[in-house]
């Protein structure tokens, strides 16, 4: 089994980035046929941060960050450093000293399957990161994996330079060939969604706004005062 | 199978409620006779709000908010909806928008033993959520459920227009019957849990105010200085 | 079965638990050769709080706290009060009246393999606690434990007197024995580490950092400009 | 809050108990309009057995079988017990001696949210159960609870007298009012699947027979020889 | 959002597959350089089945079965179907008619990330399953999805014409490309496994056989009589 | 931190090991006070079989097992290899070679809080194996841990030369110097058994058996027809 660290990923327009970031994970979500989410068990470790870049991906076997050093020197400005492991592991495998080089490079942020530590300090160095556990177990350096190849992260496919879109609601990954039309999509929704956001914040209903009433009656859905 | 969107509930007297609220779920919990709790899997989106409201219930299909949308209009002001699903699913049935629609109807919050998305922008309305999971993974509308059935949210039965309190410690569900003499019991036990933590703050220990050596004594444990 | 509260526990010098307090869990975790770490499950209920201090542990049964109002007679100014049950439990074991009895003690914090409740009042009173659940559910005072014996908690046995170190990390226990020189480790552990963080901030690559690169070689990883 | 021993219940007419128990839970879940299963948690201990009788119901604390002592007299030739906890456990409630108890009953088998113990002679005896968990944890007699009011098990509403049908698949409780309509559609929907079986065997396909296809182009769904 | 019924797939060499069962899951993930397995949370419905056969991949809504009887048609002789659902889900989307209709195509077996139903009858029938869970519960045939799509099925990808191999120990899927070389592999791993197997039955060490003392010894593991 | 392989441990009178393997581990369990009982998630690969032994204990990192090689050759006839990770993990630590070596040296079998393989051939050859789960992943034999030293298995205290009981209801721990006490507490308790099973079995009631009656009208348990 060969294991490989590329160098070289294609990365989306910024334009696009900054158009998926600006919309968030849940509409991004929506515009791209709800697809690309990443599984709920990633949580953010600090509130309120919104990012968006292209993923460099890391394969380690549980509780073993090398190949994570061995992924920092191809982070570029803006890349997102997707992390995950060969079987599932909570080990902190990604702490500050890490994070520092990470921040060094200008990486967005930080997506990891497995554990951080010293999060009081990510979070005073506002390094945004969403990880499954947090734990001070620490990791050796001692086996292979593979830099920038297609790995899984909570029951995602995400493919080396997919652009990935993180924030409170969790994570995204989109194929950067899907970019460009999603982000126009994802506007086109932003725009509709504050229209509806208006019509219902003035009383009109969701069942009448999205004309529900039909398929309520078609389900044999009765409408009662009290329960027969 | 018939599904039901019942549009007339009972409503406690909000003077109890207020009452309950005021009390917090740990004291209610206890005030009842430690009857009503959800499970320890329904967590706040935010910390720092009580509330206590009727319940309005919703029973849908997995993956499917249709119904949530049929129960938007049966909330009166002060009502908290209640959103089960008939298989556990952590999709993110109630969003941003579904919030500004209760909002509108004076909605006092959300339990949803499933997941919510756009949690950024609930917080940041100060609309109250306490749910399963946050997910920004969608939801169809294409099945038939129920609205204000008795439904099992957690663990726990809750039928339509039981008090709903919620905190920071969790959600509790207390049929109308109940409220009165609860919220009467309720406030006996803040007062005396005044007291009581007047009297362990000035030193006393529980054992003592609580007369527990006997018990100790009879149940064979023993006082040691070391480890025999 | 014979159950024991021991009056009398060792307890490590209090400049070597200010140290290991001030390095916190990780660094001490690394500084003691990864060992004594508690489970991930075990998390915080405030974020920013940093404790370390002698255990007064307590075995209960599930459900029942009578054994916690016995260890808090054994509760001297400093200590980290450690509670576990015989089956698993998030009954909500402590809450509010508890810790006010605890802080009055000077107890430094509360580690919990199980749940508690009044979460609200617990931070607002500033009285930091570690458990694995919150949950309001009420408890007995009415089955034998122990204080003060070996325990297990969150996967990890912490015996009287151990040091705890508790973080946004998470939990950690020490035998009072290898406390000095985990404190003079971890110091050291620090300067070091400030040092590499410098180095990292500074542009070094953690493969060079830690030379690495022969590692990666030997271990067949190869570096490709893209997927062969 | 009064604890209750309820000595009589309701039962279903044994003709239709017998039906359920023919047709099966999978087949009963359907012909009931997809109602009354338990959650997936709850696993037979034994293969290949297949029951259906009238619930006897019992609310425990965790880890305390006295209820399920009380609740052994109420059971009448054919019942089937519903034993459950007020916060979650996995504690052997159950083993050799109660079955043995039940057995001389005639109880018809023990559906458990929580743990039993001694399952080579439960198996040995014969006496069917499905559990949470296999876990030797003793449990107390000291704690008051009812037996024969509502419960809720693996998040199932399950009423005294429910009509209680278990096999390989899972546990299911029907309301006695809805027996022996459901027991019809059950009947009748075994002829109907028996046909719809040798359909299939014969190879006609779900698309045709289900009519599947104009759904299928309707939801936009293409057909292709190779992926786009 | 497209989506698509892709009918025709790549299958591997009939003979090469057949290698591939007669070596067994654990034996062909080794050969493979430890990838393809997916979680242990799969699990075999039976005990003592053993297959291997192409991947025909579903991707469906969770709770809704439809795409799995577009799936069927596509399914040849020595196939194995490879279900999954965008969002986690433990519904009975698999049961004794659709078994049937597979079995009369030849298929070789399922596996599923979510749950199957009619257990007995499944073992009845002799048809394998590996799943996620038991579970009664119906699913609805209502929404669009894929077949023959790549799929993450327990953490894994799996490509349609995948080799998927399963037995009691779980299930693998393997590329084609990588067949031959890996079953080639697997034949050489089961005769070394024989002779290593005998060398150990006949007494030699483990930590000889693989030359580890010096490992062990390198890595500052100690030899003592008793613990110092 | 130094890593230590114990070459001598204490075993227990093989007399005293074989009255605790006849009684089983809930009838030990109960007569050793409730102590020492593995949790809930250790379960049986096979069914049917009892054993009791010394444990060699055996700590290793995550994914790694050749620690677990230096501790076959601890094994003497009649051992359990008790083996633990120091962080979680499901990776198949121990599959038929190991197995076959183990066998050859009289092993009584494995109790393992990590993942096994090959266990067709586990069951096959007859070696009885406790395991959290089946999974075919490999590991390395790279890292350092110890071999008898204290370690935790399933939340559970184990020594090296603990007497380990394990069959169908699970694994439990006892210490050798509370083998003869317990052993003749637990024949005593088998007597006992053998005749209130006789007394149940012939009718008489458990709430008369053991005088629960005045309890549970001490509790507050009422008894009445129907619900008030």
């Amino acid at each position: 089994m060969a294991h490989f660290v590329v160098r070289e990923i294609d990365r989306a327009d910024p334009a696009v980035m900054a158009a998926l970031r600006h919309a968030g994970v849940a509409t991004v979500h929506e515009a791209a046929g709800r697809t690309g989410l990443l599984g709920p068990g990633i949580r953010p470790v600090q509130d309120g941060t919104r990012i968006a870049g292209p993923a460099v991906t890391v394969s380690c076997p549980p509780g073993d960050n090398l190949m994570v050093h061995a992924a920092v020197e191809m982070v570029a400005p803006g890349d997102v450093l997707v992390v995950t492991t060969t079987s599932r592991s909570t080990d902190g495998m990604v702490g500050e000293l890490i994070a520092t080089s990470l921040a060094h490079r200008g990486c967005a942020g930080l997506v990891i399957d497995a554990g951080v530590r010293d999060v009081a300090d990510l979070r005073a160095m506002g390094f945004p990161v969403w990880s499954r556990a947090v734990h001070a177990q620490g990791t050796v350096k001692a086996g292979p994996g593979s830099v920038n190849v297609p790995v899984v992260a909570a029951g995602q496919i995400v493919r080396p330079g997919d652009i990935v879109v993180a924030d409170d609601d969790g994570v995204l990954a989109l194929p950067i060939a899907l970019g460009e039309a999603v982000a126009a999509a994802a506007a086109q929704r932003l725009a509709t969604e504050e229209a509806k956001r208006q019509t219902l914040a003035d009383g009109t209903l969701g069942v009448d706004l999205y004309g529900l009433r039909p398929l309520l009656a078609k389900l044999g859905v009765e409408y009662v005062d009290r329960l027969p």
